[in-house]
């Protein structure tokens, strides 16, 4: 279903009539959405969200009905109502590939457009692009800590209503959950969907065994016994084993249990030691529980034996430090032929301006050494000079040796999609291995190595140069 | 458009499976949803989402198409998939009115059906009440903390997706919000949208002035100019007076000022000043930039003179200590004519087993004491000792002279709506009203008077009475 042409703050609009009025509407102007802190105190980003941002763009327009509603804030006139009637975005867009890690400054996606389209767009893109790259780190993050633990994505009842829990798997599988609860999310996004069976399940039985024994006599082979309803190693265990033992002489397996309360660590290492006793080294241990990357990296740590983990709310809600929300913005960097900058009372913070290239330093061994922004028409080799944008009295020089990697492209002109998506398995694939070819330090949990994003000497010397007309007009 | 019905974890749909081939689907059961401990370390929380959850109960059906979904997930039998085509909702629902101050424990809404229909329902039912209870109680703190000053939803390009957007602004209106940014939640909701101007606008321009000047002339009565693009006390404020002087001779007049960055508390005791010197003391403040009900709070106590808050991403994404999600779960209290509980291996984290009522004890000023749960052909009276359900040794006494008021209501019959919604004005009046009531420690943003829910001897007995059987067949 197309996205709502109101799904924006309502200054888009009275921006958009007031460029109207003004004639402004039709000026070319480029626009950079950009984060300046990675979040979590992470070093770094999974970019995901470009194939929905598409989507909206290609698809925005203003029905009646829309333009009905607009009328009847009596803010507007009618030959803006009859302008929006005729709306299309008709712009190009310049971006990474979804899976690609991704640092502060680093223009994620550039809008080239007539003035009105560009800024038109800018709440849908932030809302899209920010929450679904947020996600994607944050389960890059529980996948790295799970070591190859398999990850399954468990949101859905704390989400930001159906939607958000949409969004947010889409995010997740990119950044590295294998499946996921949300069968909604599994028929739309075409991925795995996977599930156990609740509390009540046990409750609506006589006792425990005969609830197992139900529960896995309708699905011989696919079930996860969720032992924790009275005692884990007591009841739970036992019965899920005499479960085992009854499927093994029926010719089916059990798949798994489910360990959903106490001390995750403990209780996965004796569950572990029993099954194993028991014969039934293939069953599987599956965790739940408020898990984070920091909570299954310290049961990693005490030994652990959880074989898959079910990651719900924290993953849902981006939980942690800086968490919650991904800072992404979209300025202005070029506007009618003009190359222009927002200065904030902080010169370190201005922003980057003018259409851009986003280069990626890589060794001969495939590692991403840093990356570099420069102008359009730039042309930067190893060896060569650049820049730290939030400190540009810091250089340092592009190693020799290494080559130097244009990681956008067009991916839509005059509004059209002009390559096809990637499926999410291909950006998956490309997150996982993005994030091998980093320098190790950028992927630690807390303190991070800061990977280096710098400008050409060609931008650095735009920026000052604009910098100083500001200063110049304003100080 | 109604919720999908797949818009559920999995393991509901393998759950009904199980339920259809043991012959369960329709032994009557009762579940409740309740949260355990209120969301930012608070003392309360504020309801919100019932008209959504009803929404989707009464409309709840599964269309050839997710039916051709699930049959290719290839474990689910011709049987029960048939069994899903004729699928409804025929339950009863006992809910609190959207706006109601509630409390750890208390049952939100109980839900009575065919064990299939009441257990299918959970996690939309979670994931729709768990937001936006959230989110109105983020809501309530700010508006509280702006004691009050206008607060404006400004959250869409941090929210979870496009519907997440849309779910926050509802709960955020019910909590205290006034309006949003947010043109389609505007639409769809019928509530009021606001709004001012992006920098962009004052960077499509040759400077500020005349930017400003543009804006005033499009929207002559409406407009808030954005101060701090270059400097907000040398450059935007001047500016933003010198429009306001030349509004004024035309027989407009300005809106508002807005700041975005830097000392929002100093910033706008300066523009307030510079504003009434130059003649313009009903020229409004509006302040936003990352605000919370903490910074608003710290800008009030430092003499901040902001008249209008503009709260965006913190209240979108529920930022706070043990913010993010509300932990609300959704248990069987009864099943097949008997009260069922969940223990724990923490005694006093057990359920409260059974149909209940919920009793609000309101002395003669209106106030309210404390609430009471109780069964449901329990008569309860002044001066009847109740029970702490997280401690049962501890006891107290309704107070005498007081109401006990049942605030608990049918509103769903054979999965028919009974009662027509009120409207979101009404719950955000009924909202500020059971602020008002509550006892003051209450509201306190940290470490607040924890509000008492008890429960009544009969439920105390019959709690013991299960606990005690689980521990003789378990433990």
């Amino acid at each position: 279903m197309p996205y709502s042409a109101l799904l924006t703050d309502l200054y888009q609009i009275t921006m958009l009539a007031g460029y109207h009025e003004k004639g402004m509407c039709d000026s070319p102007a480029v626009f950079d959405l950009f984060f300046r802190t990675p979040p979590f105190q992470g070093g770094y980003a999974v970019f995901a969200g470009l194939d929905t941002a598409l989507q909206y763009l290609s698809t925005l327009r203003f029905t009646d009905d829309d333009l009905a509603y607009l009328e009847r804030l009596t803010i507007f006139k009618p030959a803006f109502l009859r302008y929006l009637q005729e709306f299309r975005f008709r712009g190009k867009v310049v971006a990474l590939p979804e899976g690609t890690a991704v640092f502060p400054r680093e223009p994620l996606i550039t809008v080239e457009a007539p003035l009105a389209q560009a800024q038109l767009v800018e709440t849908a893109l932030l809302n899209i692009i920010n929450f679904q790259t947020l996600v994607a780190t944050k389960a890059a993050r529980i996948t790295l800590a799970a070591e190859g633990g398999e990850v399954i994505e468990f949101g859905l009842r704390r989400a930001q209503g159906p939607d958000g829990g949409l969004s947010e798997v889409r995010g997740a599988y990119i950044g590295g959950a294998r499946s996921t609860s949300n069968v909604l999310a599994g028929k739309t996004l075409g991925i795995p969907v996977k599930g156990t069976h609740a509390h009540s399940w046990i409750m609506a039985f006589p006792d425990e065994l005969s609830a197992f024994r139900a529960y896995a006599d309708v699905f011989p082979d696919s079930s996860v016994l969720l032992v924790d309803t009275y005692d884990t190693l007591k009841s739970g265990m036992p019965n899920a084993i005499t479960v085992a033992r009854e499927l093994r002489d029926k010719g089916h397996r059990l798949l798994g249990v489910r360990l959903d309360s106490g001390d995750l660590a403990y209780l996965s290492r004796e569950a572990r030691r029993m099954l194993d006793e028991a014969g039934f080294p293939e069953v599987k241990i599956l965790a739940s529980n408020e898990l984070d990357e920091y909570i299954i990296r310290s049961m990693r740590e005490e030994g652990g034996r959880v074989d898959i983990y079910g990651v719900g709310t924290r993953l849902a809600t981006c939980h942690g430090e800086g968490g919650g929300a991904l800072g992404g913005v979209y300025k202005m960097v070029r506007y009618n032929g003009r190359p222009r900058l927002k200065v904030t009372s902080d010169i370190s913070k201005s922003t980057v301006p003018d259409r851009k290239r986003l280069l990626r330093v890589v060794n001969d061994g495939g590692r991403f050494l840093m990356d570099v922004m420069c102008r359009e028409e730039e042309v930067l080799r190893p060896g060569d000079v650049v820049y730290d944008p939030s400190n540009p009295c810091r250089n340092k020089t592009i190693p020799e040796g290494t080559r130097l990697v244009d990681i956008r492209s067009v991916v839509m002109e005059d509004g059209e999609i002009v390559v096809p998506s990637p499926s999410l398995n291909e950006m998956a694939d490309l997150c996982q291995e993005q994030l091998r070819c980093l320098p190790e330090g950028v992927l630690r949990l807390e303190n991070p190595h800061i990977y280096k994003v710098s400008m050409s000497r060609g931008l650095h010397e735009l920026r000052n140069r604009l910098i100083e007309e500001v200063q110049r007009g304003y100080v």
